[in-house]
């Protein structure tokens, strides 16, 4: 039997050593809070190719740091991004994380209306003023209907929107579009992203916290 | 309000015309059954490099196919995988999948014999002799230790593993390593992989069985 480093706490700081230094001058667009992000999607990805494409918009990490301290939802768009979230960090801070596309009322109302369930489900998510938070890695649908939503003032202004479609219908341009709101925003410019990418975004942030905190 | 592409299976549609045209030359290196799965792990990543980095040895996909067929079991390293998977076309097979990383015993013994939970829920599953796939997206570990129990004779010869954990410790290794079994067996070389990739490839597979059964 072949001898391999067995300690999950040993692989992932050896990682994150890694990636730093394969980083090299690149930390230098990131700043102490950023580059822990950057850092934990790169350790999702192993695609150094996000730290070209990652952008972050009026101040996202301490508008979100301050919603998640005060216990706010989560609002995701796929089953697989609240399936990713650590229950535990999330619990901590008294936060939770939800996602409707496959609630049968919702997928329901969906074909009855020739949209995306994704449309349904971010309206049915703005009724809630707790959900402060929005994690969108895979529907440009959603990104669209978050924008629309905001623009009509139907909801409060997130405190972040991590939007990280990834495809090539529709995603990049999503993406773009989304920067016309004064929003904290946290993006990965072009088609990559995805469920993975949301969560190790969002985690990025949590774990900083949670380690401050010193649970 | 922008106008937008709102109907689902247009955006898929498309999608795969695109990642089509944009493959290129690179179809060649794909047959009739593995082009519908790098198309759908394309989709899934928006990373064409994975046309150059995906390999399949051991004829995995008529091995895979006639498990599914038969009602098999999937085991699957992370709960994101087994969220992610289709249950609908997986119910239409008689098929299920499972994670054991997040029970309490398979974290309490991990935790005792100082091992990631991984090994611990990868030897869970190895018991139930139905176990004929197994997606391995997220831990070299969990990959070692399927090389070790098929070596062994602990478990029968599997059906189908895809064997594509992302990262930077041991992932890459894992991934090479595997291949000296004369097992049916789907990889991405290098540290490429994830949970979102291991769905896309069992996907690529059900999807085709699904079309031609005309569900």
């Amino acid at each position: 039997m072949k001898n391999y480093i067995k300690v999950p706490q040993d692989i992932e700081k050896r990682s994150f050593e890694i990636i730093g230094e394969e980083l090299g001058d690149k930390k230098n667009k990131f700043d102490d809070t950023t580059l822990p992000i950057i850092k934990r999607v790169i350790h999702t990805t192993a695609d150094f190719e996000y730290a070209d494409l990652i952008e972050f918009r009026n101040d996202p990490v301490s508008h979100a740091m301050k919603a998640l301290k005060d216990g706010c939802k989560i609002y995701c768009d796929t089953n697989m991004i609240v399936n990713g979230l650590s229950k535990i960090v999330l619990s901590k801070f008294n936060c939770s994380a939800n996602c409707y596309v496959s609630d049968p009322e919702v997928a329901k109302e969906a074909k009855e209306r020739g949209v995306t369930r994704s449309i349904v489900g971010m309206e049915k998510a703005g009724k809630d003023k707790n959900t402060k938070i929005f994690l969108i890695g895979n529907a440009p649908t959603a990104l669209y209907k978050l924008k629309e939503m905001i623009e009509n003032n139907e909801i409060e202004k997130p405190e972040l929107v991590v939007g990280v479609p990834v495809g090539f219908v529709g995603a990049a341009e999503s993406k773009d579009v989304f920067k016309e709101l004064d929003v904290p925003y946290i993006t990965v410019n072009g088609r990559k992203g995805g469920s993975t990418v949301a969560v190790s975004i969002l985690h990025g942030i949590l774990y900083q916290m949670y380690k401050r905190e010193g649970f």
